[in-house]
């Protein structure tokens, strides 16, 4: 399973987080855990060792575009991938295929996030290496995807295998505990996103083992 | 062949366009011709027993949506479809799916337009009647996309077919020929969008009846 | 004071509100009353007379711009006025910009809303006829911004003073008796924006008459 | 004088840029100079001890905000100020508003960007310390903004005096050698944004001194 820590703009201490994000995916063969901080952090972060991602890039190339996001920085900062579309950053459906294209260009990996199975569908098309699903209604809510709607899941699963059987799918919203992971996996998800209850843990190494303990 | 006359904010008379249109339509049995107003014309264009259609509708529901466009306000002025992520009105990807699902509500045809064929591929994961692939930067240049990227209608059409072979596919920018409508039908497309080579002709109806006679 | 009922997109039937409001604008000389349909309702409500606003316009001019609102179409359906920038369609303030010109190059008079005093200030140095303070927190309330927060509605008429003392300043928010429409004029307010209070009123005619009423 | 060196996304050392930066700005006592990286560069930029600006910052708070920029991430980082709403980062009103706030909150000086009179006037209205007019369309031109329209410096200085006189006004676009700063000094204006002239060139340092020479 890929387990992906999103840290959003919490107010946490992204090379701690990181650090622990770098010590339990060191410490498994069955979990590969990775780290999203602010672009801000990219590159304290990446030098932990723990694998980094961006929360975002923009659909730009190097050039005049103050205040954006350019795929090439990031990765030059360490990143190895980068969610795209994320439900607090969405985007144009022409600015998603042209923010996979320069994640692309620049080497990252992608994982392009959405709400629903159609959605999924259509974020798969665009041809990322990864889809995610998180229902916007339960994100921070505790309660998980898996159990809360685990149809969304499996429906996420079967909307992107139409399209591009190639694609991996993820998802996201209320996952806390090793169970909700072990549960997503059995929906036919590859991987979670997480946020509040790793970064906002007191102690972020114990509550990724606790989620990867079960794998 | 479906033929959509879109009107944009061009300084025309809907109406005349719209007599034209009906007119053509009820004279041919190769081709079925609507035309999309603005919002504020639809009613009056739709009176003149043209097929009408609406450039644009929101993601919304009856409600607290100051300025937008409701998919059943459009229906009942007469609309019986309505374009949907033109690339002069883009939208983000969630949208384009609460667009489709709106329109569906209120019993419009869509129409999703995008850039090339994997945005196409996306629009059609999203369920619509039909996708629509206008490369803009052949918008407006009179070149037709059937001769300056035929390759790009092609892949529009595979891309659709690989995800829903439901969705019918039509091609837009840069048509103004009876030849090209042809060439776009060789293609694989079952219909075009159009704009200023009809909207904007002295003679609409012969514009339109040009048009339409070689096929 | 002018009375403008804002018809977002409300299941209401436009003409006969627009007719309640035609009927208490002649009836009496103390208020202005004006109505705001969805742009596809705007020809059928201004046919009956009473005085007909936009609730939105784009800022562009004749040409390509599918899915827009253009000023021109707008006055040319019988509208007289526009409202621009309401918090339920905010805009860039480039385009806020933009919007005011547009509507200024029509002939519509300009009403740009905006949520607390420092905004209404930005809003009245770029020239409207008017400018209208909606705390978003009220919208829909039933609580009144002239008695829940006066402090604003001052503050707004301060801020739109200091800048250009031919702004007038209307409110909005929460309104919904005539004691209400009372208070707003005594803040400074020349005017208010309602909605739902006579949108949705069995007897728009009533709803109408009894805030005009204590005037 | 102050001089802003926006590096925006373009392909240059940001610290090489930053170290001449903080060598010019040291060496003389006419000028304040100081740069603006992406938010990825931010804090290598600032240990090189040159000046450090962000060139956006987003209206939020801590919480759930992925891939966006908090102010107080930035200010973490070193930067001492920001732009907001530059030309190539257009922001709603109500954003400018909001992300003017989270930048004091978080103790940053606020430079907000507009393309003419009116919207200076505008910007000025949210009270930042000091707004900054560029037009769009001399960006990147080579011919200086004092040159091709001088009135709209002055209008700018005249739009922010008559709102709040506390407010500073910047000029910006196609100003490349010290002349040009002297002419938008004596246009008014109390600094200049510059881009591509410092950031792409080979010398970065003399680029700054030829500017900073005639002052």
């Amino acid at each position: 399973m890929f387990i992906l820590v999103n840290l959003k703009t919490y107010p946490c201490d992204p090379v701690a987080v990181a650090e622990a994000v770098r010590d339990v995916d060191e410490s498994t063969d069955v979990a590969r855990v990775a780290v999203a901080p602010q672009a801000t952090h990219l590159e304290r972060v990446a030098e932990t060792g723990a694998e980094t991602w961006a929360q975002h890039v923009d659909p730009i190339d190097y050039g005049s575009n103050t205040g954006h996001t350019l795929a090439e920085t990031v990765a030059d900062a360490g990143a190895v991938g980068t969610l795209i579309n994320h439900s607090e950053r969405r985007l144009k459906l022409a600015d998603v295929d042209g923010a996979v294209e320069a994640a692309d260009r620049a080497g990252l990996e992608t994982v392009v996030c959405a709400n629903n199975p159609a959605q999924i569908g259509a974020a798969a098309a665009l041809e990322p290496d990864a889809v995610a699903v998180e229902p916007p209604e339960l994100i921070g809510t505790g309660t998980p995807v898996s159990q809360a709607d685990p149809e969304i899941v499996e429906g996420a699963v079967a909307a992107a295998a139409n399209v591009d059987s190639d694609v991996s799918v993820l998802c996201g919203a209320g996952i806390s505990t090793g169970d909700d992971v072990v549960a997503a996996g059995e929906l036919g998800s590859e991987g979670v996103l997480l946020a509040s209850g790793v970064a906002k843990a007191d102690d972020p190494t114990a509550a990724l083992s606790d989620l990867v303990d079960p794998l």
